[in-house]
């Protein structure tokens, strides 16, 4: 399996530590051979190796915050220009969304399924305004078009539904998939002000400087997006759905939900109202005694409706460098492994 | 694929109902038209027809107390002689547990995955006993040998760990895995006597009349054994773990924990101490924060530890007639389904 990386910042770097790491367990466990043999990355530069490209020099590079294309291996084109003529099964796209435009990373899997690679992606701009044209795309072309990452990380949610859920219908989804918000709320409700709980959260790397698509909803509206159309078969786009983040939400409110035995989330949900399919992302008092209720801090979590099971929870990270980088590699054992 | 249903009790019918229900979206989802041919139940009597047989009518007699062997398609030996003659693709295993002797289900595992059938079971008998002995003969017979209703029944673990959670390493397998006992804990702090509690489980059909298996944990410790062997390879019988059911816990014991921020949980679990795999059942003071702890009432949870993704937990329900048949349905889409 020869692999391309297009884009190696933090989910590149996690998945290239990973497939060093499990370079033996992959082969003996899944018989893969998973070799990458470009990488393209607009700020550390891009390199070019049929033979397979040694990523502990690339990781020791990007590490400390050098160019990648100091290496021999170094390729002058951009990362179209790569996928267009390298000779590899799938492409790894892990640029950064652009939830506006899901530039350049559309083009880049548009490229890469026309050549008949295999994609996974982390970006949520292409799933969320491109989905069913790519998801076209790839059947057309017989290859796998997969994104387990765009949605709370390497937890398995979209893999859960679609694999080890595979029979029930699913009624409803409906979580905390943004961990940055959910950190903020439960540094307010232990009596920390908004402005100081976000404040925390970008020293701790969860916000960005400008913290509009976290605290906005932006981020978890995508991923609404992402569940409506690939898991429940809808043809929308963001502004389709209600969005409100937790900007407006008060210390005193969160205090008096408490009493009340409930607890503010921000929550992202979808469900079928008859042929219909709907989305919001809102927040919401959630009752103390739901597995929602109690997910503090920066992880996710997911409750799943179904005929068969009724409601199926799923809690785990929703971030993070190896977290991120398995649910890219859980997508590369998908559609290469033996099993 | 053409289904042998070897026990006919809440499971069987559970499964048949789906089997109806379901019909439509097995084939268009999935290729799958499933068709039981044979029925064997110790009590309700047996049936065969190499062509099929009539569920509905099966159900209707069999929920009104009646015998099914009243039905035109009588068959007149025992489960095993059906196993040995019949024509079938697929065995399902729904008898009663019996965790001391694992009979007869094993007898009828061995002789279906002998004949070349692929196996589901939702018995933890043969399991916890002879697992490595029965997925050997699988492997040999190059069948399917399943068994995901036998740990927190319909509710994806071992799927997940097998699936989507492929390419991780475990470390450690912890939860609430017996719904009963969490069910009377959960009676017990809001202040009920465990004799009262224990009475409403029994009530609700939670509990047995003689409730040793779950009260002891000794259900919890058979589910512990089959984690050890299926998913962490050890070799293991429930005797060589620790077991500690809820007996012992008093009211004040519950209060005291609650006034320290700590709750109750009997917990099973299994984890690699270096080369050696380690397994218990006990009641732990849970902290408040951990997603295990908000677990009431009946339904189980699982954390699963990981290299790639630290915890992931998974809650969802533990029993049930809908909830384990599925688990059934699960398996029999993935032996004989395309995806």
């Amino acid at each position: 399996m020869r692999l391309l990386l297009i884009g190696f910042g933090t989910v590149g770097q996690g998945l290239a530590e990973l497939l060093i790491e499990k370079e033996k367990m992959l082969l003996d466990t899944y018989g893969l051979n998973a070799q990458v043999v470009g990488i393209a990355d607009m700020l550390k530069g891009s390199l070019y190796n049929a033979g397979g490209i040694d990523l502990r020099k690339a990781l020791k590079l990007a590490g400390s915050g050098g160019k990648i294309s100091d290496l021999p291996d170094k390729y002058d084109g951009d990362a179209l220009a790569m996928i267009k003529t390298a000779e590899a099964d799938m492409m790894v796209e892990a640029t950064y969304t652009d939830i506006k435009t899901a530039e350049p990373a559309t083009s880049h899997i548009r490229a890469a399924l026309e050549k008949g690679m295999h994609v996974t992606t982390t970006n949520k701009g292409p799933l969320a305004l491109h989905y069913h044209e790519l998801a076209r795309l790839a059947k057309d072309k017989g290859v796998r078009f997969l994104y387990e990452g765009t949605v709370i990380s390497g937890t398995p949610l979209l893999n859960l539904i679609r694999e080890t859920l595979a029979g029930c219908a699913v009624s409803e989804v409906k979580g905390i998939l943004n961990g940055t918000t959910n950190y903020i709320l439960s540094q307010m409700e232990e009596g920390m002000s908004y402005e100081d709980a976000l404040k925390q959260a970008q020293e701790l790397g969860y916000a960005e400087a400008v913290p509009d698509a976290d605290v906005l909803g932006w981020d978890a509206l995508a991923k609404v997006t992402i569940l409506a159309n690939a898991v429940f078969g809808a043809t929308n786009k963001p502004d389709d759905f209600p969005c409100r983040g937790i900007t407006e939400i008060t210390a005193d409110a969160i205090g008096e939900a408490k009493a009340r035995g409930k607890r503010f989330k921000l929550i992202g949900k979808v469900w079928r109202d008859g042929d219909r399919v709907m989305g919001s992302v809102a927040p919401e008092e959630i009752d103390l005694t739901h597995p929602l209720a109690g997910i503090m801090g920066a992880t996710n979590a997911v409750t799943i409706s179904t005929d068969a099971l009724g409601d199926v929870t799923i809690v785990g990270p929703g971030a993070g460098r190896t977290e991120t980088g398995y649910s890219v590699l859980v997508d590369i054992i998908d559609a290469g492994g033996k099993r």
